[in-house]
């Protein structure tokens, strides 16, 4: 496998580009293009193709690309193949609803322990688990070796989580605070803060 | 205001400066500078001053910018200095936890009309609303002047939404839907999936 030094906005492409391919697989398509994936996508045939060239030949003259093969090693590369355990700390409205959606699971990310603050949601069960003291974070992730984290808690306290999960061997965390957190150069952070999507569409509006 | 052309990519760096600015503002500090910014960020200070001068000049030798004037620019250059009524689509456990969070209203974003498909759900108070039926979305968002629409519904139904939403003159859609829509050139879209998020993570994890 090439792909040591590939953009991280190419990486932030393939995902999209799976995700389209698993709509294409779905529909009972077997072979598909550039072209069909940038018309489906919005993005141009050339660096769609430009982009999976950092990771090998995937595509034939005059047949394309076969989707099941192009899907398989996209989920290869981006290390999607196997299931991932997922600690989400923070059991609010949003903590909730990350909790019951399902659209994780079925991708292989399995929300596997619960963390939150209130004593009056620690031990009831969600999603197959029982909701944990916050308290006892550090020591429950690092003991079930968890790499990757959701947090889903107010932006007072996400900074003082980030730390811990860290401390804990977390190396991957998506925030869902509106705050941007400080962490180490070796660990991956991504943010869902819907409202910079929408501060970003209304400069387009009159 | 210049600003015409400014790439696309510059304006999606807008709303992060407009929210580290806040944080600045609310620690009571007055005066920042782009190296401060970039180091709490994690964005290059030079690739601040570039994205800023697209705009006019904002900052002062020795002084640097001083927060609340550069937060209010920002704020006028991305039209968030005045209110924006934003519909929400889809009222499941997602659209809940939307309709829920406080994070919008403080930033001008107002949850004015909620539609859901759910005879159940419809006629339920919610956010200081009555839900209504998804069958009344085109006439009622044409009525109210609505630009703004936020899809909380199942992918296989987000396309038709979308569709009508824009038919009845919205011009800004934010999707929860794991799915790429189709929508005409003038018309803003922005995603939220967190698979994708998760995705691009495990890429860099062993």
């Amino acid at each position: 496998m090439t792909g040591v030094d590939v953009p991280d906005i190419v990486i932030g492409r393939l995902p999209i580009y799976l995700r389209a391919l698993t709509h294409l697989l779905e529909k009972g398509q077997e072979f598909t293009s550039s072209q069909e994936l940038g018309r489906i996508l919005g993005i141009g045939s050339a660096q769609i193709r430009k982009d999976l060239s950092h990771f090998g030949e995937f595509g034939k003259q005059g047949t394309g690309y076969e989707i099941s093969y192009l899907r398989e090693q996209i989920s290869k590369i981006l290390h999607v193949d196997k299931d991932w355990p997922v600690a989400l700390v923070g059991f609010g409205d949003l903590g909730q609803a990350i909790a019951h959606y399902g659209g994780f699971a079925n991708k292989g990310f399995h929300i596997k322990t619960i963390f939150e603050a209130d004593a009056a949601k620690i031990g009831q069960a969600a999603n197959g688990t029982i909701i944990q003291d916050v308290k006892d974070m550090s020591r429950v992730i690092a003991k079930q070796n968890i790499k990757m984290a959701v947090i889903a808690v107010p932006a007072s306290v996400a900074q003082d989580v980030a730390n811990k999960l860290i401390a804990a061997g977390v190396r991957a965390i998506l925030s869902y605070a509106p705050i941007t957190l400080n962490v180490p150069d070796d660990v991956r952070m991504q943010y869902i803060d819907p409202v910079l999507h929408l501060q970003r569409m209304t400069y387009y509006l009159a």
